[in-house]
């Protein structure tokens, strides 16, 4: 008899997921069930598989949500993060085991105890950031600890980005997913790290100034902007005494001091509506954050105020994306400022169906070996087919369903609310995920850490 | 029988509130009855005084409360807002009237309808600001709308500050009120204002870079920053048409500069907790806020961050703080950040016993009459006799004690839970406290609104 897979939810970062699950039906034995509130966007390859079949399906409906995961051999939720745990509660009833690409929230952790208790595998976290980047960063510190190293940096990087091919705008940037993430990104919360045994604390109207520099062969140069909370990597990769520790998102060289334009005058803000947003030119939207004038130019105060030099390449960035348009006009009623701008920006920054995005990863490991600092350096391209296929949709949807097979076939058994940090759960899937073009690239660095005195050699 | 007054809380505000009841207790019938936590902080010639008795009370005691409530004629509560709730909810069930001199809150707004049916004042927002400020706005408002006069601009500025005589730092300030207030000031909300007919959003990093100068004369000039939410007056004035309405905290000149350094840093932060700020020095908890470095000074990483040229007079504000001092240190454990600046602050701001303090106030009021567009500026100064008696607490118990007597002799009668905007309630007291030194002087002034083009003459 076949093996049920149950996946909720079929949206934007599904299609490798769902091929990989159709692709391996036969030799694998595999019968796909997928539940989703609007099924007619599922592609008809998929809808019309003989190993596939769709239902429409309400999450919030306890009893056809229950029913359906009772049905299944194991659930994989693709459903948005807040929809988890129902469905973690159902699998735990019903004894399923469950494969998620989020977060874990409060909710799914406390169930642990229960979990490990029935014997279920609760994977989360298996994407790709979170996902590749937990397991290609442990992979290379288990490394670094079998050999007698002791870690003592950790910095890594992600990015979803456009492919060079398709770069063709200023910012060096267009929508590869959500675009509500990239507008708010950053905000809730100051910035916290560590650098060379120092905590350090970025708040939001700063985070976009504070970027460094990375380098990947072949494509150039890129930068990084300190994520919300490096701190919880520390517990979750044993790196509690390392000096250095830092994780952070990749954008193309000039992208953050230009977006910082754009916090600075307080347009990502989505705390509060702006009343007569709808109908509201976007050249008036910018004027909202302006000083009053009854004579300067809108475009002549923005400078002043954020101090722009006339000839800063910033300002042709603004200017491609018609911000000081008196023509377009903000569609949404009640638009909180984020909204607005996002509006701006999705007319700009939007993926045509033939263009393709790209993702990279960088992970700095720094450590000691034999008294010696050392430095080892790992990055990871993965560039997409087209507007379905993307390379975010490969990344995040790949893993998941590695570990969903995985967990079928016996090879991932220990039991628990868990995330990708065992060698029992990383080993086999980064060697698999290799066979589909997604590797790492590493090369020994000099070990700089932020004290050049002490570069070794 | 004597009339008898509770007064809830005998806190640093409260001097000239019980002293305005006790020297009135012969002449008005008055008993007063003190409830307090902590009533050994009360002066002696108050617990000595025949017609008043002291009690130890804790509000959140529902017996003890309620029998206090229940004994009186009339309750006045200057306890911290959040308290008021079951004090308000006592009055309404015992049906006696209340004074406070705090904000009204959601859950005292909806007694509303209970308050009115029962026939009872529950008088709120009647101290400083917010207080003062309401009756003496809507007095000159009146008035103006008396002429035929259509009301075009309102702005409002307050500031607690130091009197000239005292006024010996750097900054021109020192905490004469609570300073945790100051420290997180204009946080929990982008301000929200309108100039000229069009809404003016300020994000909280920008705040303290967007002032307008304020002259009184004899007192030189000062500096006003936006309250979070100047739109709320539209509805309470009865300003739904204003062209500006603006609402804003006085300062020095050069305060809000200077300031704007530590929200730039994030040291005003009070989101998150500095796990080992015990015994760190005021110099590290600076670099907890910049980029690593292993040999430039804190120093010159702080001056080449936030750009601070090398005579910038900012700077020895700063050092004036000792803030770069590596022998002082932080006392409180996992403080944050703005408890931790509020410490150093408070080591250089503090009121010693014989300084004084100084309220200052000053109103802008456009209008149009015959067709001309005029201004009229009032603004009040009021200096503090020590510390105990200072202008802070004349500015706020005054008016709280005044609108207590008129409510017993019945010249405030219209019930319901209100703020003093109307004559019945404003009129009688605004004369009252120019007995008392608290007056405003007003001055009429070309309407300059935001349009030099229109201004009249």
């Amino acid at each position: 008899m076949a093996r049920k897979i149950l996946v909720l939810g079929a949206g934007k970062s599904t299609s490798y997921l769902l091929d990989f699950f159709l692709d391996n039906s036969v030799s694998q034995n595999l019968h796909l069930t997928i539940g989703d509130l609007y099924p007619n966007n599922i592609a008809k390859d998929i809808v019309n598989h003989p190993h596939c079949n769709i239902m429409t399906l309400n999450i919030m409906e306890n009893e056809s949500r229950s029913k359906a995961i009772q049905s299944a051999d194991i659930v994989v939720s693709m459903l948005p993060v807040r929809l988890h745990t129902k469905v973690a509660q159902d699998c735990l009833q019903f004894k399923k085991h469950l494969v998620t690409a989020s977060y874990i929230s409060d909710a799914i952790r406390k169930l642990d105890p229960e979990v490990r208790e029935s014997n279920l595998v609760f994977m989360n976290e298996i994407g790709l950031d979170p996902g590749i980047d937990h397991m290609s960063a442990m992979e290379v510190i288990d490394r670094i600890r079998n050999k007698g190293g002791k870690m003592i940096l950790f910095e890594s990087f992600t990015g979803g980005l456009v492919a060079p091919e398709n770069d063709t705008n200023l910012w060096n940037y267009k929508f590869t997913w959500n675009p509500r993430n990239v507008v708010v990104a950053g905000q809730g919360g100051t910035a916290k790290f560590i650098q060379e045994g120092t905590y350090k604390y970025i708040p939001y109207h700063k985070l976009f100034r504070r970027t460094e520099f990375l380098d990947i062969e072949g494509y150039g140069k890129f930068e990084g902007y300190a994520n919300r909370d490096s701190l919880w990597y520390r517990e979750a990769y044993g790196l509690q005494d390392v000096l250095t520790l830092y994780r952070g998102t990749m954008r193309r060289v000039g992208f953050s001091r230009a977006w910082n334009i754009f916090v600075q005058l307080g347009m990502t803000d989505d705390s509060y509506q702006i009343e007569n947003s709808q109908g509201m030119s976007y050249r008036q939207f910018v004027n909202l954050f302006l000083p009053y004038s009854p004579t300067d130019s809108i475009e002549l105060k923005l400078r002043h105020y954020l101090k722009i030099d006339q000839d800063d390449i910033m300002w042709e960035k603004l200017e491609e994306l018609d911000l000081f348009s008196a023509t377009k006009t903000i569609t949404r009623a009640n638009a909180t400022p984020a909204q607005a701008l996002q509006q701006i920006l999705e007319e700009s920054w939007t993926l045509n169906d033939n263009e393709k995005d790209m993702i990279v990863m960088y992970h700095k490991f720094g450590y000691e070996l034999e008294g010696k600092k050392k430095q080892l350096d790992a990055n990871m391209v993965v560039l997409g087919e087209n507007r379905t296929h993307t390379a975010m949709a490969k990344t995040v949807g790949l893993p998941v369903a590695m570990a969903t097979l995985n967990i079928l076939n016996g090879k991932i058994t220990s039991p628990g609310v868990q995330i990708p940090i065992t060698k029992e759960v990383y080993g086999p899937i980064l060697t698999e995920l290799e066979n589909h073009g997604i590797k790492f690239n590493e090369f020994q660095a000099l070990y700089l850490g932020y004290n050049p005195d002490s570069v070794a050699s």
